[in-house]
Parts: structure tokens; sequence; C-alpha cells
């Protein structure tokens, strides 16, 4: 079988080859894993191909998809901040080539599973304590309404039979691992991260602020799962919220003295940002994700948990 | 005040050309009303200018803003049916076109008012027994798909300020005039209209069959009302469900009893057609609307009305 991983060079892009590398499908044995992205990727194996290129060029999608893929994980995007301060690049990265890609495999003669990473960012306030599967997007930013662009094209593209798709609507990643970058939801990480490697993080909200969490390790398997899913499941639905935990920052907080005791808590100093709480008061806090849990997708049932996963596969 | 309408050689182009025409705004005046399409509109007047043009045609769209619309009422679009049988097409017409005349507006200098014809096929079963506000979108149809997508554009467009949109979800439109067409939903207005004609008309569902009705009157009266509507009370979530009455095809009958009597009714002819019927168990049944009433959108209270609406507007 061959593999597809566009934005194979990010964070979860580089986890999940490291994953397929390990066989992680039943029945099938992964003989070729095409890693796209605009950069070349650092970490590569002798069963992958490093391609690297812009999916929104002309012919650049129709070449990937000219190798055959018989599983492509679509990761490739801008994030959030960037989409919203660049519309034309969004736009580009996030609606024009994912339309590349899923029209070169519209236009071919075979029938993927296409595994597209969504966000939660799909939704906005005002919400209900608890969000449904049934629950309206109406996306406050650039980046969530072209990941509802791509989520639709997905669902209308596998109904008609030009692709077989999920779409993974993942709540936030925590704990990320390296640097800290310029995120509005890069606290949720350094919250925990830097006091774990022994540095100072700010805190820009107040602790009460609730949200939804899984690890990277959930996030893959998240992919995993959706790829070798029975999608008559889902019917014409394709697109799933996948679980979370629903925590406030000082529960966050509450798990890193338990994992590491009082000094990493110490190391978490308060530095209210208005801007930044503003963002925030817009996301989403708590969703049932019935539908996904139903099909077999699971993540943590504790933050503990999760910053146990950062231990184990991230802290160096 | 300058109006541009695309799609004004259409059913509900043409009836808003003939409303404009009448002055229905509240303090201002309509000095110019730009009637575009892909074929001319037959119906003109002194105050129109008639431009045919294929909107998706590089440049198409800038001209007509460069003409510096205040309001545009965007209805271009192919139906339902051909955008299914018609992938290419549909695409085409009803998301690259749109997408050329929002980013037309998006790179002007100017804000106008968008009023944007979506539908209530945008919604996909299952459903529940009344669909409110917040449900969520799952079209069963490329036509709902390239709706939703223009929806999610109007709402970005509008939250950036490159303009001020308002997007319309209309339910199925009945009594339409004139002669019948091939859409699955034709049997809704044909069951009336020709009986009314004198002419018999095939029903391929049961009676039972629910559905949702406004009277082209109404559809009229929704454009108008939203192109006037104060945005400030809408916030991010520009698109509306239109108010309707949730009928019954055996209560639309009744009505056709009351209006015109038995021999009317005796003109249909039960033809059941299980292709129409499976299509139809697809559809939205009722919806709440509790939020565009609210604003102040109005549809008629029973089919009795929609009837007289025919009647007094459209029966020769």
């Amino acid at each position: 079988m061959r593999v597809l991983i566009t934005g194979a060079a990010g964070m979860l892009g580089q986890k999940l080859s490291a994953a397929l590398r390990s066989q992680p499908f039943d029945r099938v044995t992964i003989d070729a894993l095409d890693l796209f992205d605009v950069v070349a990727t650092t970490v590569v194996d002798p069963v992958d191909s490093l391609l690297v290129g812009d999916l929104a060029e002309v012919g650049v999608a129709e070449d990937l998809i000219a190798r055959q893929p018989d599983v492509v994980f679509h990761l490739a995007g801008v994030v959030s901040g960037e989409a919203e301060a660049n519309f034309a690049k969004g736009t580009r990265v996030n609606l024009d080539a994912t339309r590349a890609l899923f029209d070169a495999i519209r236009q071919s003669e075979f029938v993927p599973r296409v595994v597209f990473t969504s966000s939660i960012a799909v939704f906005g306030a005002p919400f209900p304590d608890v969000i449904g599967d049934d629950f309206h997007l109406t996306p406050l930013t650039s980046y969530g309404t072209q990941k509802m662009i791509g989520e639709a094209l997905l669902a209308d593209y596998s109904r008609r039979g030009f692709m077989d798709g999920v779409g993974v609507r993942l709540p936030t990643i925590t704990v990320r691992p390296g640097a800290p970058n310029a995120a509005a939801s890069g606290f949720f990480s350094g919250i925990i991260r830097e006091p774990l490697n022994g540095q100072e993080a700010l805190l820009p909200v107040p602790r009460d602020v609730r949200h939804p969490h899984a690890s990277p390790r959930s996030a893959i398997g998240f992919l995993l799962h959706a790829a070798q899913l029975d999608t008559v499941a889902l019917g014409a639905r394709r697109n799933l919220t996948m679980p979370s935990i629903s925590v406030t920052v000082g529960e966050q907080i509450e798990a890193l003295a338990r994992v590491a005791g009082n000094e990493a808590v110490g190391l978490i100093r308060e530095s209210a940002d208005e801007a930044v709480a503003n963002i925030v008061a817009g996301w989403p806090q708590t969703f049932d994700a019935r539908r996904a849990r139903d099909l077999g997708f699971v993540c943590e049932s504790s933050y503990d948990e999760i910053i146990a996963a950062y231990v184990a596969d991230d802290l160096v």
C-alpha cells in the first residue's frame, strides 16, 4: 500500500510518518510513503519519498495523485493566526490547494481513502454548554471558514464516489513539543511544556478558562483510525468532531503539580493579555463527540494522561 | 442608489426587478438597476441596464462591480437537478461564479450590501421533527454543497468587512408560475398551478409528504427585507433560514379545493414515482426559523394564502 502525507514536515506530519513506519494497519503493509510539503521534512527513512512543492500550483496535485496513493492524509495548511493575517495566503493554501488535491483525485481513475484534518475552529460562539454532533458551523476566522469548505467538498466528493473521505475535526492538541509559537492557543501547551523543561511560562488568561484538549499521540490515533474506518457507517456525514477532554486552565495546572510538583507550577507566571483572552472567549469549551466515540475514536480521560504522553513521547 | 441583480432573467429575478421599479425601499431611491444574466431578460424598463455574460469568466464580475452597485442581489445559479447531473457546470456557476463575484467586491474600494439566495438544500436527512436555527448543514446534493460554501464565504467576507452580506435560505417556492419544469420538486407547484389552469397534474408522492413552502411573493419580500436589514443584529451569523409553512401534500390539495372547488382537485392524478419519492424523503419538512421571524421576515400563514398569491400575481 502507498500512503501520501501532505504537510509532512509539520508536527503531526512527522509523528504520523513515524507511526506509519511501524506498520500500524491491520492486514495491509505500507510499501511506500510519499512525504510532501513546501519544505523538506528533516526526518526520512528508506521507505519514504521526499517530495517538495506547492499544492496550489497547477499540476502539482495531479503529479502526487498519479503516484496512486491508497491513503491520502491531507494535513497541509497554514494556521489560524497566519490565515487571518494574510487572507490571500490562507485562501491559497487552505482552500485552493485542498480543492486542487480533491479535484486531482476526482479526475483520477481510483478512489483513495482521504483523511482530512479539520479543526474545532469551524465552530464559533455563542455555544451551548455541551456542543453536540449536530451543532452548526459558524466559524469566526478565515481559517475556520476554509476548513469548513474543505469539509463540505470532502463530504460531497465522497457522496459522489470521487473519493472515500473522512474529515477529522481536531480539538486543541496539547502538549505540543518544540519551541513556543505565536498562536493564540500556544499557552495551553506552553504552561505545561515550559515548566517541565525548567523554563518560565506566561499565562495570559484566567484559570477558569475551559477548553477541549487531546494529546498529539491521540491526534495520530485519530488519523490512523480514520484511515481504516468502515466508512459505510458514516453515511453522507463524513466529518466528525473528535473526542477531547474539557478542562480548565486551573485543572491543567493541578495535573502539572501532580506530575512534576510545585516547583514546576511555580514557573507559571500570570500575565493577563486581554487580546488573547478575547480570542479565547470565542472558542468552544466542551464537545459531546458521541458519534466519533461510538465509531471507536479514543483520547485521554484526564489531563494527567496528556502530560504523561508528552513526557513519554517528547520530553528530551 | 444602484442595484445589481445576477440571475435577472430567472423567475425570482424578473419578479424582483419589477418590485424594485416601484421603489420599495425606505428613504432611498433606486436610480439604476443592472440586470445581469447569461441570457437577456425579456422584461426591461428605461431605468434598467441589460447586461449579458458569464460571471465565472475572468473580468466579468470586476466589470459589474466597477459600476459600483450599493446593493447586489446574487440570484444566479443552476438548479439542483442540473448541478447534480453536470458536476462541472454546477461547480462553475454555483461555486466559481459566486466566489468571483465576492472576490471582485473584496478587491473593490466599497462595501455593498450583498443578498445571496441560498436554499434549504444545505440541509440533509436525518432531521429532528422541527429543524432549529442551529442545526448543522449536511447537504445531500452538490447544489446544496455549493450553496453551503457560498454561505461560508459570505459570512467570512462580511466578518472581515469586505462586504455586508445576508444569506437568505429559501424554502421551496410555490406556486411557481409558468410551464412545468423537470425539477424533482416541480410537482409541489404543478398540483396547484395545472388544475387552476384547467390542466391535469401528476402527483408522484403520497399525500402525507410534508414540506416547507413560501410563495414567490414572500420570496421577493425576503430579498427586499434582507437588503434593508440592520446587519448589526446578525453578528457573525449572516445566513438565515427563511420562514415557511409546513404542510402536507394533502393539505395543499384541501386548500386547492377551498379556493377552486372539487373539479380542480379532480384534475390531480396520482402517479407514484419511486425515484421522486426517494429524493423527497431526504428533504427537510419543518423549520423553526425563529431567528428570521424575530428579524422581521414574514411569509404566509396558510396554504390558502399561498394559492391566493398565485391567483393574484400570476394566474392569467
